[in-house]
């Protein structure tokens, strides 16, 4: 019994070494995976046969039937058969994608939708609806979903959104109230859009990733790693005070983060109704979406001056629609940033905007499933041999 | 030459076991320690006699010349061989103390001293006659002194104080400045006040330390680990923004915390002028000693507030001038707290008052020396052997 353990769980490890090293590296011949793995030549075949067999790893180059390994056929991780979903809750919008293990995106959707007030289980069913597709367009690829992770803005916590009062929602449990044939797990959105941006995106390993929407939350990211804090709450910037005597918050307290750069506050302020709305007014210089802009932008500067103060932070991302409002937000924050840390830090940290812009979270929520199964791909052998 | 070094690791990684039992749980037999740790008997008898002879770890009961290692005799972790320092430049006092392996304080020595604006030089050379004092003081008691540490407020890394306003220092190599026979590491005083309040107090694994002095620090400890950031500078609270329009800060920004909680920012609003008149102004009931300790929990709040979306906190500890006011202080901030945070996260973080006051970064500082010990014995048989 204890040499069965042994066995697997010497298998598991050298099954995550051998996809790990492929993962990172791109294609590989086994011979290259056996030096790099310190692994036999003949493990090596055999756990690659065992990958190749469960889908997760592909030969590169013309296959021909009965000639798997020959000498110098390069191994791949494989987006032919195995995905995983990724799902988001917003305030505006509901979106859904289609990832493969090779991390290719296979299929987005995106509905705007007014979720403000909505009942947990309408949103949820529209989602659902949404989900639905995607997992049509899975089975039409001939991938098999092996999980999806939902995002939600607002503290998440054991499956269950503590709080999202842009969205009106108290201790909802939202994964498990969604009717799907995979497994499905809840995160922060902010969270996500953070793992997004580390997977997907150009920040490095050490990062504050901001999500800019209708609420404003945060991913630190240390070492690669996310920091998620006690109960996984971590990076509330939404609700760090930019001035005790501000504006009421809908979280109960006064002059947020929120209540000065939200995109509610945000188009009030510049006197538009929509995103694109001040887009075109900013990119035609309206004297007051500019301004809007630059209150917020400096509101900006003074919370993420606390946050790296705080967090001891070299370089903030900002995605959501600060990624498309950053020309306008950036100038505005950086002299902030630079007046309230340049003497005591020496240096000021530097400040970016997304290249994934709206679909950090999904992206990162589909990402989230796809790492797991590289970083423990025994039980989906398992899976795919039963 | 493989072999040999398989072997030294081998042997360091079970010393570091043995010593790691006996250090989390007090006295145990040789008996109990290889249950413990899975080694064989003799294995766990050549180790602790190794210990022994290096003066880490002592038998209790009565020890009868060779007969070391009977049954039922227990093994302890020895305080009558091994010790460090630990050293504190504070704006107000130069502080020292000698613990012992078995973590009992042995001497300690605090002298008030103005160093606002002092040369460095003039500060180290001070810091010496106390720390030489505290050397003395282990060579009559038959301590060997491992190393010191030097707790200094505002940011530092890699031996070098970058930039402490409220001493007038930048970029000043303190650790390297000690002339003492001993090895000196340098680190910031609010990050060895929460590892004192880890190893000696009762915050429990996870919770922030709240150093109050002139400056304002703090150590965020996850998982019983200390969280540094990207540079070892992270828990900057003192600087966190309470309000961008309040009051300029030695640091160049304004409407820090420290200037509405620092030491000379309260003692100026209670217009005494010591934190002792201070408190005999409280006790008496003083009503601009009052209001003055009640603003400054306010703004402490907002910025714990911050804090705590930001980290995720459940418990915050109130250390160094903090501890003694936190009657008057605690009382203002938790309603702020509970009304910033209460809607949000469903529960309020604790306040609690640190029981080692003013004690806590020398302990740390002289703690992160006997751990280092406790981690890695190895090293220091060898000294002992040569």
């Amino acid at each position: 019994m204890t040499q069965a353990v042994r066995h697997d769980s010497m298998r598991a490890r050298n099954l995550e070494l051998v996809l790990g090293e492929v993962s990172r590296r791109g294609p590989l011949t086994r011979a290259a995976l056996a030096e790099l793995t310190g692994l036999t030549k003949s493990t090596v075949s055999k756990l690659v046969g065992d990958l190749l067999d469960a889908g997760l790893l592909a030969e590169t180059g013309p296959a021909r039937a009965g000639e798997r390994g020959r000498p110098g056929v390069e191994v791949v991780l494989s987006g032919g058969r195995v995905a995983s979903l990724g799902l988001e809750v917003n305030v505006d919008y509901l979106a859904v994608c289609l990832l493969d293990l090779a991390r290719t995106v296979r299929f987005t959707k995106r509905r705007e939708r007014d979720n403000r007030g909505s009942r947990p289980a309408i949103v949820v069913r529209e989602l659902e609806k949404l989900a639905t597709e995607a997992l049509g367009e899975a089975s039409a690829l001939g991938l098999t979903v092996a999980g999806a992770v939902l995002a939600v803005s607002g503290p998440v916590g054991d499956g269950v959104v503590f709080s999202a009062p842009n969205l009106g929602w108290r201790d909802v449990r939202a994964a498990e109230m969604l009717r799907l044939p995979v497994p499905v797990d809840l995160d922060n959105e902010a969270n996500l859009g953070a793992l997004g941006q580390l997977w997907f995106g150009t920040g490095g390993d050490d990062f504050l990733y901001v999500s800019g929407e209708v609420g404003i939350g945060a991913g630190l990211v240390v070492g690669g790693s996310l920091f998620r804090g006690a109960h996984g709450l971590a990076g509330e910037l939404g609700h760090v005070v930019v001035s005790p005597s501000g504006p009421p918050c809908r979280c109960g307290a006064a002059g947020c983060l929120e209540t000065y750069a939200g995109q509610e506050a945000l188009l009030a302020a510049a006197d538009v109704r929509s995103v694109p709305d001040l887009l075109v007014a900013l990119e035609s210089g309206a004297n007051t979406a500019i301004e809007a802009c630059t209150a917020a932008g400096e509101a900006l500067g003074h919370a993420l001056a606390s946050a790296v103060n705080l967090l001891d932070l070299d370089h903030i991302v900002l995605g959501g629609i600060f990624a498309a409002l950053f020309p306008w937000l950036a100038p505005a924050a950086e002299p902030v940033l630079a007046a309230r840390l340049g003497r005591l830090r020496g240096s000021v940290p530097t400040l970016t905007a997304s290249t994934l812009r709206g679909d950090a979270a999904t992206l990162g929520a589909a990402g989230r499933t796809i790492h797991r199964i590289l970083g423990d791909p025994g039980p989906f052998l398992s899976r795919a041999d039963g």
